[in-house]
C-alpha cells in the first residue's frame, strides 16, 4: 500500500515548496506537474476540474513555457490556489485522483530552453580558476568586480537530470605537446551551479532594471555545467568556452518557484568597488541562501554555499539586458560554479583537485582528479522555507558514458 | 501594369536561384515563399494545388523549420519540382495566381533560430583584429590554424533584414579611464558575414563528419553581426564576447539553398598545418565563391571575397558537433567577418578605419570610423550560377536608431 500522500514527515517537499516539473505517466501525456512529498500532483487535471482553464491549458503542454508567458500575477495566483487546495482537508478526495507516486512517472526537461547564458558569479571560483589557468597573471581579470561576466551556451544541449552524459572528444594541447592531440577528454569535470528560469518576453532594445527581477525570474533549478577542461583550455582564447561546454549541461527536473525562496533571500556580500547604478537595486540586488551538496559515486565531495556568491541573479538579469537584448519565455541563465572560501566548498573538480595536483579520495578508496567513465555525480540543495524548516531543491544528476568511436 | 513576371532580364533571381523566405501579404498569413525576378512565389499554395501535401504543409507555417526537418532528399525534390513548374510555359496560368509583386508582401525572419554559433573563419580578419586588440602579442592565437574558433551567440536577437537597430548601451573602459564608463556605445560596428542554416536533428553524442555537410547545411543568408567594440573590448576576457554582440544580429530575409551554389563551390585556401583528420574531407572541406559588397549610406565601402575564407562551412559543422553537441532544425552558424587581404576587402569598420585611426570617407563627404545614429548598412552578394551567369543572395540591411534612455 502507498502511504497517505498527505502525511508528510518533513517540509522538504511540503506545502511551502510546490516546485514544478514536466512529467508523463501511463495515463498522462507529458505535462506540467507539481509535487507533494513522494507524490506528483497532476495540476493540469486539477486546475481543469476546479475551473481554472487558463492554468489548465498552460499546464497541459509538455513544457513550462506557456505558464512562464502568463507572468508573475498568474504565477502567484496559481501558487496560492494550489497551496489552499492541498492544505484543505475537505478536498482530499477531490485531489487524490490527480496524484501519482513519484516512481510511476517519468520526468522530462521542464523548460523549452530559448537562450542559455552562463555567468561566472562566484569570486572564489573565479579566483581559483584564474590562479590555475593564468598562474602568471592576476587571478581576477580587471572587469570582474565591475560586471557579472557571462557568455552564451548551447540551449539545445541542456538536458534533464538523469540523462547519461557521453564523454566528449575533441582537440587538446598542453604546453608540452608539439601539436594538438585528438581524442576523448581526459579532464572531464563538473560545475555545480544554480540555474534561473525566465518568463515574460521583452522587446528588442528594452532593458530589464535590476528591481524588475521578480517580474521575470520565475524559479531556480540545480544545474551541472559539465566541462571538458582540456578542450576548454586549448580553445577558449580569444572567444571563450565553446566545445568544452556545449556537449551537455544538466538541469534538475524540478524548478523551484522564487516564491518558495522568499525566506532564502539575503543581502549580497559587500561589493567593492560599488557597481554602476544599473547593477544596484533596493529589491533586485539580492542573494540566496542555498546550501548545495555535491556527491560523486555517493561520496559527499563538496558543500558549496550559494550565499557567498558575489553577483546576485537580479544583477545578472539587469546586465544581460542592459544592451537591449530581449528576453523570451524559457530563457535560462546559470550562476557559474558555486564555490565558497573553504577547500571543501569548491564546486568543480578542477578546484577540488587543484587541477589534478591534489586528487580527492572517495569512500570506496579510489581517487579522482577528474571524472572516470561510469562515475555518477549528484548535486542537491536545501533552502530555508517560508515559515520555518527547510525545503529541497530538485537534484541534478548524471552518469558518464564512455566516448563514442 | 505589372510587367510579365516570367520575363526576366538577368539570372540574379531566375530559375537557378529560387531562394526561400517567409512572407505575409494582405491575403497571405506568414508562410514560406520563393522568388522569381521581382515576384514572390506562394509555394505553399502552389504545392497544395499541385498535390504535394508534404511540402504544402511545411510551407504553410511561418518558418522554414518544418521544411528543414524534411531533410536533403525533400529539399532536392522540392527544388526540382519548382524549377520544372516555373520553367513550363504551359503552366503559367496555373502559377500566376500564386505570384505577388515583391512590394506587396512583408518579409519576416525565415528561420526560428534554435542555437546560433558565430565562427571566426577569416585569417585576414582574425589577423587584423589580433593586431588591433592585442598589439603586443602574436596576431593569431596558437589554436587558430588548428580549429575553426567559434562561440555561441544569442539566438533570440537574430532579426530579419530591415529591422532597425537600437544603439546598445553598457560598460566600456579604455586604458586611460580610471573606472568603467556607462552609456551608449561609441564604437558601434558591423561584421559582414555569411550565415548557414541547418536542418535535420542529430542525437546527443553524435558527430556530423565533414563529408556529411550536405545532409545538414540547407542554405545560406547574408548576416550582419552588429558589434559594439567598446563594450566587447572591456568584457571579453576571459569568457568571450557577450553584450558587445547580443543586442542584435541581422539575417537576410532570403535564404539561398546550397543547391543553387553548386557552381560556387571551390577549394579552400591551402591549410597549413594540415588540420586533424576530422576536419579533412573530400566533399565537405569546400569553400564558396561569394562576392560580397558592403554599403554605408549608399557608399560602397568594402568588397569582401568569401572565397578567401580559411575554414569552410563543412569544417565548421564538423567542429561544432565533434564533441557530441546535437543539431536542431533552425540551427544557424555564421562565418565570422569576411575580410580579404586588401584594405578595401575588410568586412568591419574596425578594420576599414583601423580602429578609428584611418576614417573612411563616404560619398556625401562625411567620414566614419564607426556608425552614427541614422546610418544604414546594406550587405549584398552574388555568386556564380549553375549553368552560367550569376545569382544574387538576399541583402541584409539595417539602420541605427539612437540609444534609448
Amino acid at each position: 500500500m502507498t502511504a497517505d500522500p498527505f502525511a508528510l514527515t518533513d517540509d522538504l517537499w511540503g506545502l511551502t515548496n510546490l516546485p514544478y516539473a514536466v512529467a508523463s505517466a501511463q495515463d498522462w501525456s507529458p505535462q506540467v506537474v507539481s509535487r507533494l512529498g513522494g507524490h506528483v500532483v497532476g495540476i493540469a487535471g486539477l486546475a481543469a476540474a476546479d475551473g481554472h482553464r487558463k492554468w489548465a491549458r498552460a499546464w497541459s503542454t509538455p513544457s513550462l513555457n506557456a505558464f512562464l508567458e502568463q507572468g508573475p500575477s498568474s504565477w502567484q495566483a496559481a501558487r496560492r490556489w494550489l497551496q489552499q487546495l492541498l492544505s484543505d482537508d475537505r478536498r482530499r478526495d477531490f485531489v487524490r485522483p490527480h496524484l501519482r507516486p513519484l516512481d510511476a512517472v517519468e520526468l522530462h526537461l521542464a523548460v523549452d530552453v530559448a537562450d542559455y547564458v552562463d555567468f561566472y558569479a562566484s569570486e572564489h571560483h573565479a579566483t581559483n580558476v584564474g590562479k590555475i589557468f593564468r598562474p602568471d597573471g592576476a587571478a581576477l581579470t580587471p572587469n570582474w568586480k565591475h560586471l557579472p561576466i557571462g557568455y552564451h551556451g548551447r540551449a539545445g544541449t541542456v538536458v534533464v537530470s538523469g540523462t547519461d552524459i557521453v564523454r566528449p572528444v575533441g582537440q587538446r594541447k598542453t604546453p608540452a605537446d608539439a601539436a594538438p592531440q585528438f581524442g576523448p577528454s581526459v579532464r572531464l569535470d563538473i560545475e555545480a551551479e544554480v540555474g534561473f528560469v525566465v518568463g515574460g518576453e521583452t522587446e528588442l532594445g528594452e532593458r530589464v532594471g535590476v528591481d524588475r527581477a521578480d517580474e521575470h525570474i520565475f524559479g531556480v533549478g540545480l544545474f551541472n555545467d559539465w566541462s571538458a577542461r582540456d578542450l576548454q583550455a586549448w580553445e577558449y582564447v580569444p572567444l571563450g568556452p565553446f566545445l568544452g561546454k556545449s556537449f551537455a549541461s544538466s538541469l534538475s527536473a524540478w524548478i523551484t518557484p522564487m516564491a518558495a525562496l522568499k525566506e532564502a533571500r539575503i543581502a549580497l556580500p559587500q561589493q567593492d568597488p560599488q557597481p554602476l547604478p544599473y547593477l544596484r537595486g533596493l529589491e533586485g540586488a539580492f542573494g540566496l541562501d542555498l546550501a548545495l551538496e555535491v556527491r560523486l559515486n555517493g561520496t559527499l565531495v563538496s558543500q558549496p554555499p550559494y550565499a557567498q556568491m558575489y553577483w546576485g541573479p537580479g544583477q545578472m538579469l539587469a546586465h544581460l539586458t542592459v544592451n537591449g537584448a530581449r528576453l523570451r519565455n524559457g530563457d535560462l541563465f546559470a550562476s557559474g560554479t558555486v564555490s565558497g572560501p573553504e577547500p571543501q566548498q569548491r564546486g568543480s573538480l578542477l578546484e577540488l583537485s587543484w587541477s589534478g595536483s591534489e586528487p580527492i579520495r572517495l569512500e570506496d578508496g579510489t581517487e579522482r582528479s577528474f571524472l572516470q567513465d561510469g562515475d555518477e555525480v549528484t548535486i542537491t540543495a536545501t533552502a530555508p522555507a517560508v515559515g520555518g524548516g527547510r525545503i529541497a531543491l530538485g537534484e541534478v544528476s548524471g552518469r558518464i558514458l564512455p566516448a563514442r568511436d
